[in-house]
This record gives C-alpha cells, structure tokens and sequence, in this order.
C-alpha cells in the first residue's frame, strides 16, 4: 500500500471511530506533511481522496473540514460475490423489458443510461455540423471510411496525450458510438464460446454484447469504490481460461467505482504477463469530479493488449453517435470488422466533430458540465438523505452520473421500478446489471438531470414506495 | 411463360438469327399487337426488354429499331454452376487486400463500390442538415434510438407506396447504411452455423457477413441477365437445411441481373412455403435505368418474412451512412439487435434526410442520376466494344452502376487487377465475389463515374492488359 493510501485509510478510521468529528478542522496540510516525513503532494493526494469519499469537505481559504457525508455511502462495505464459473447468459430480454418501458419522455428519468441533454453544446454543434456539411470534401464520402477522418483522429490522440497515454492515430477506429467500439473490440480479441471476464455488477451493454455473440462471462467481485478486485481476477485468470477482460477501470457503471491507480497499473501487468487483451470502457473518464483527470488503463499499455473505448455521447454529442477505440495490436482487425459490419461512420459527423474540437473550447466545456454533475451529486445525495429509508447505502462516485442505492430489508428492485413507473419514474434495478439477474436489493439512479423539485417530489415517492417494501 | 415473355424470347432469336438486322425498323406497337392478339401494354413490356437487353433502340417519335449492342452482352449465357453444399467461407482477407489496395484517389475507379460523389445533391443536403441540426429537439437525442426518427421511417414508407408495396413505418428500422441493415438482418434471422442460400457471383459484403458470423453459405447458380436461377434455387432448398436467403432480385451486384417479376414472385411464395426468411439488398433499387421502376420482393410479401434493405448511400447521400431495413415479422427483433451493437444512427442525420425528402425534390434528382448513370453505361460499353480483346463478353444492367465483364482465354482477374494498379486504375477481380473464389476471368467495372477521356484510355490500358494475357 502506497503511503497516500495509509494515509486515507488512517483518517478515514480515525472519522469512523469518532476521533475526528464532523466539523472538526483537519490537520494543515504543510503540519501533516512535516509530521509523517511525506510531501505535501502525498497530504493533498490523501486528503482529495478523503474528500470524494465524504469523509472530508474543503472549505476555500480555510482548509479542510471533517465531514459526515460519507454516513450512508457503501463505500467501505466488501466487494461483490458472484458465483464463481463461466456462464452462458441470458438477461438480454430483462434489460430490454426495462428499457423500453422508461423511454416515454415525460418519465422522470432516474433510470435513465444518459445525462440532460441540455446540459450539451448542441447550438455549437450544430454550427460546426453546418460548416463541416458545407465545406465536404465530395471524395471524403469515400476516404472517411475506417478508420476515419485523419484530422478526428489527429484530435483524439491528442486527447490522450492529455490523458497521459501514448496513443498514435493509426491505432484509432473512428466508430458509431462507443458500444459499437466495445462490440468491435470484443468480435476481434474472442471467437464464440470463449470466457470473458466482467465486473459484477456491470453495464448491461457488456451483457448483451456477451450475450447475443455467444461468448461465456465469469463474474469478478467488483467493490463498490474501488472497483474490481485485483487479487480474485488473478485467481479466476488462474482457474478459467479466460480470453479476454471487459471492463471500466474508472466511474465504473453501475457502481461509480474507481480502481486506485496502483491497482490499475496492476491490472495491466497482470494481464500483460499472460497475453489477455483488456477492453475498456472509458466513456465517462472526461466526467471526473474531483481536481484531478483519473487514469485510464491505456496509460500503462506496453504491448497493445488495451483497446479502449471512448465516446462523444456522454460528454459533448448525445445523439451524434461518435465514438471510437485505441485498438493497439488489434487496430486493423477492428478496422476490417468495422468495414464489414457498417460500412463506416457518418461523414460529415466526423468532420463536424473535427472541427468542433480543433476550435479549442472542449476542455471549457467539460469544466462546466462537471461542476454541473458535481453539484448536482450534492443535490441529489441529499435528497436521498432526507427521503430514503434508514439502512439504504449509496455510493458517491469520483466521476460520471450515477449513483448505486443498496437498499433495506426485502425491496425487490424489479418491483419498485414497476411501482415507480405507475408514477411516472424510472429507476434501473439491479438485476440487469448482473448475469445472473442478482442485486434485485439495488438500484442505480441517474443525477445527470439538472436539480428541480420535481426531482426531489419523484425521489420522495421513491424513497416511500422503499419504506414501504422494507418494512412489509 | 408469359405472353410477353414469348414475344421477347421469339423477337430476340429472330435478330440473333439474322431475320431482322441491325438498322431494320421492327413491327409497330399497333401492328404487332392487331397480329398477335396481344394488347399494346404488353407489346411494350415486351420491347422494353428487349431494348434493356441490347436487341432494340427506341428512337423518339420513329419507334423501335433492331440494334446490334447485344452482341458481346453476355445475356443469353447459361447460369453460373456454383459448387454444391454449404461451406464455411474463407474469402474476407482476399476482399480486404483487394480493397484496400484501390482507396487510393488518384485511382481511376473502376473497380469502386460507389458512383462518383459529385452526382449527388450534397450541397442540398448540407442545407437540411444544417437546418435539422440548429432545430434539433434536444430529448431527439434519446427518443430516435431504434427504431428511429419517426418522420423518417414515415417517408421510407411513403417511398414503398410509391414501389408497390404495402410496408408501415413500424416494420422499419433505421441503420447506419444497408449493410449494417444486411448483418442486423442476417443475426436475427439465422444462428451460427445455419446455412444460407446467396447468389453465385454475389455482394462480397454478403459473404464476409456470413464468414464472419460463423454461418455456411450455399450457391445458387445465376444467372447474368435473370438473376437467381429459381428452379435450382427449389432443388437446394430441398436438399440442405437453408435458414435464409440472402438475394438481390434487381441490379444484382455484381451483375447486373434482374429477377424477371414471374420469377421474383415465384420466388418469394416459395420461400413462405417453407418459412424461409429472404434478406433482400435493395441498395440499387431507385437506379433503374429503363422506364419502369422495376420490384422489390417485399411487394409479394405476405407473411412477414421479407427483410428488404435500403439506403440513401447509393441514391442520395453517399458518406452520411444512412439505410434501412423493413423487417416485417422480425421489426422488434432488429431493433432490439441494433439497440445492442450500434445503439443508434446519428440524430441530426436522420432528422436532415427526412427533412430533404419531405420537401419532395427526391424524384427529380433520382431522374437526373438515372439519366447521367445511362449515358455513363452507354459510353463505357462503346468503350469496352473499342478497346477490349474479341471474345469478351458483358453484361448490360437494366440499372444499377456496375458491368460484368468475362474475359477471353486464359486472363487471371486478380493477376489483371494487379497489373491495373500498377497504371493507376482499380477493377473488382471476379474471385471476391465468389464463396469459392471462382470468376477467376471475370472483373466487375463501375460505370457511376461520369464519362471523361482518362476513362477511356483507362479502359483501353485495361483492354491491352487484358489481351496481352488473353494471348499469353
């Protein structure tokens, strides 16, 4: 364990124990840092992380403060425990059930997979769509094909350099949204039949995909802050033969769970060492919430095993479908699938976004949709305070839009995402998160929707339509 | 046989044979119908097809003339003898390689898979799209998920009205392209392993689908002018266990073949006998290029088990990836696929074309596209009639953009393919279009270029090339 990490460990036991108390002044960090021989650096490490589990708050000009947010939270609860072997799945037809009964617009949408739209640039959009359509190259329509636009996937690399991996824009796929990246990605590095391994819970796209291309899932427990577990996955990769890792290494969804970066590192080389490539799913890794951009796997990728996943639709264009993936080794094959399963992705989509991104004003506009989610976390958070059932957990993610809710006693969450809807609310419940249909005790719900009092009245009804389950 | 059937078979060996010759003036309308007992209609059902197959010309305000452009059309060939039985194909690196290799712009393109994009309105089109973007209702973005923008599948099924066949907006799914509508299709439809009946040559997009998929394919002789020979077609159903056919009833790519409409009907009854599932490619549909707009097997479609599919990419918008699939019986099972690999086509996209088409210009622009694309296929067949050695034959599509030509003696059409490149000019070699990569001395020309010098001596470095093998 790193230092900064002893260093969360300690306070946060410190405050669960009751030595620190809410509204207490923690210790400065310069006092800290003289104190334990570390960096300032290692203290504002500790403490950020500290903070995102709400164990501490920062008050601006007068430092940090204990906190009781993280009362609530499942945050120090234990990993997941999926049954253990490979399994063929079928959840497809739940999830779909689901699905389709929230899509009406004038449902509340807790359950839903996608933030506001409003909360997007589409005027900006579509302005650049307008030139980009204008300005097409005729022949375009025929050289845009995979991979894609040049200058998007010029833009894209770039974006990782941000992000701290090195990724070269032939090794980019320009693709129709991200799940036709993880579809692609999974087709190439798997032949029907074979283990994937997944998180437990885990988005359902990840389960339909498993699905529907016949491949077999085994299930890693999965804690709801710290993501997978790196030591079982080492002892399921030493049992099963698994071909192939599927999963989000930050902002993990359903649970908003964040893999340390040592343990993503971890991962990495684990994986490396036994040639299993590792599909991520990095579509909200823009939306962190805290002051530090998190990780991603690619980052400690030597060997090209890493296809990562990435889209516009959760952080600029819903609806655009844009996506891509940083494909490594498995660049062309992706490539060639691609040209075979849809030809290519719209053309003059790519060069809108192109254009979009070379005027410089993404960063901007990410700044302001996360103090957005940010605050609308708070907000949300503290209405499933006031109006929740005593005994419910909830995770408080580092990033993206949703929220895990564990909920008391016996509430069936297929039961109460039926009993929401008769009141015109969707909520996501836990089983077609899972391959095995389990957390039927959970759901996750969606705070990507501007705060209203319409949303605190419909997490109200919610929050009574549990009470009421519990205790019955 | 029909009776105008007879009267084309009949008319067409009188000018073989020599009892008319090039130049004569043939019976009028009125005459032949008073001698036969035939009405008008179908006396010019029967010289259209005769025009179509090279035998007639129809001069303005003169009537019909006996031509000579059906010497050298390979018509009157018997059909193509595929080997039997299902087999796993094995040809999708051969497509790649060749593909590839003639991206290239500088390339004359006579072996693309697209028309030449300055044939479509794309400016027009860059208006709509700007217009449906800047409009674009926000919550579109989630509500036009699969099955689609509503106005959209509104006006496609307009469109079917129009072809005569009787398809509602809910059997339609909207697609990134036909050929993610052709995979969609094929998924739903067929399981691995399952066989499917695919024409001989055929759509080397159909047989990666299948390749890769894990589905076995078994070929139906066609023939170069009728399409799918419909007897051997029944001999096979009778003998393998076919889950689908895959066929292309007009413009067959890559030979142009037209089912005769006896025959398409014929066809789609059979199939609903046995409840076999027909995907039909309808890409070239609109591109007829006689006077009548020709049929699409979902007009005989009673039972639900026709999935056509379209698209605006060879008729409209190249590059913006926009098709269809009308999926009868199996509409919510392609819809729910789509949600799972793609999860939808981009919004502002859809929402543009429909928007074009809404405003009624369509017809005009398909008129004028059909009448540059004739003139194209006369020139590039002069062209071919000039430059290519004796004994080549080709096919004379009554739509559609693509020649097929077979080679005299001992020409290798990937050898010829190769060599091509070496001048800067691409062809389709026969092999790609082959589950078995036969047609080894066939290529596929496009004629949807429009006719320039460099075409022709393209088309004349090829003759050369071609004859210098010929003789070799």
């Amino acid at each position: 364990m790193k230092l900064y990490e002893q260093l969360t460990e300690h306070i946060a036991t410190l405050i669960r124990e009751g030595a620190l108390r809410s509204g207490d002044r923690a210790p400065s960090v310069r006092e800290l840092s003289r104190n334990r021989g570390a960096s300032p650096a290692t203290i504002v490490h500790a403490y950020q992380l500290l903070e995102a589990r709400g164990y501490l708050q920062s008050r601006p000009r007068s430092g940090f403060f204990v906190s009781n947010a993280w009362r609530g939270l499942t945050g120090d609860r234990r990993a997941s425990q999926p049954a253990r072997g490979p399994a063929q799945l079928d959840v497809s037809n739940l999830v779909f059930d689901v699905l389709e009964a929230m899509r009406a617009r004038e449902v509340v949408p807790l359950g839903s997979a996608f933030p506001s739209p409003e909360l997007f640039p589409l005027r900006q959009l579509a302005r650049h769509l307008a030139l980009s359509a204008r300005q097409l190259d005729p022949w375009s329509t025929v050289e845009d094909l995979p991979p894609g636009n040049m200058e998007l996937r010029r833009q894209i690399a770039q974006r990782y350099l941000l992000a701290g991996a090195e990724v070269l824009p032939e090794e980019i796929v320009v693709t129709s949204g991200a799940l036709e990246a993880l579809n692609l990605a999974l087709q190439v590095v798997t032949r029907p039949k074979d283990v994937v391994a997944i998180e437990s819970p885990t988005f359902y796209g990840c389960l339909q995909a498993v699905e529907s291309s016949g491949r077999r899932a085994v299930e890693v427990p999965t804690h709801p802050r710290d993501g997978v577990d790196i030591d079982e996955l080492e002892r399921i990769l030493d049992r099963e033969p698994v071909r192939a890792c599927w999963l989000m290494t930050a902002f993990q969804n359903p649970l908003g769970a964040t893999m340390p970066e040592g343990a993503r590192c971890h991962l990495v080389r684990l994986l490396a060492a036994r040639d299993i490539p590792l599909i991520e799913d990095s579509v909200y890794s823009d939306l962190y919430l805290g002051e530090e951009r998190i990780g991603r796997a690619k980052m400690f990728d030597r060997k090209g095993l890493v296809l990562d996943c990435g889209s516009f639709s959760k952080s600029l264009a819903p609806g655009y479908r844009l996506g891509w993936v940083a494909a490594g080794r498995f660049a062309q094959d992706v490539c060639r699938r691609k040209s075979m399963t849809s030809l290519g992705t719209s053309i003059p989509v790519q060069a809108a976004i192109a254009s979009y991104l070379a005027q410089g004003v993404y960063e901007r506009h990410l700044r302001r949709l996360r103090q957005a989610l940010k605050s609308q976390q708070a907000a949300y958070i503290a209405s499933l305070q006031r109006h929740f059932p005593a005994g419910t957990e909830w995770t408080r993610p580092g990033g993206g839009y949703f929220l895990w809710v564990e909920l008391p006693g016996a509430v069936d969450a297929i039961e109460l995402h039926r009993a929401a809807l008769e009141h015109g609310i969707s909520v996501a419940p836990g089983p077609v998160f899972s391959a095995r249909k389990e957390f039927r005790h959970a759901i996750r719900l969606n705070y990507g929707h501007p705060w209203t009092a319409k949303i605190d009245a419909a997490i109200r009804t919610l929050g009574d339509l549990a009470r009421a389950r519990a205790c019955g």
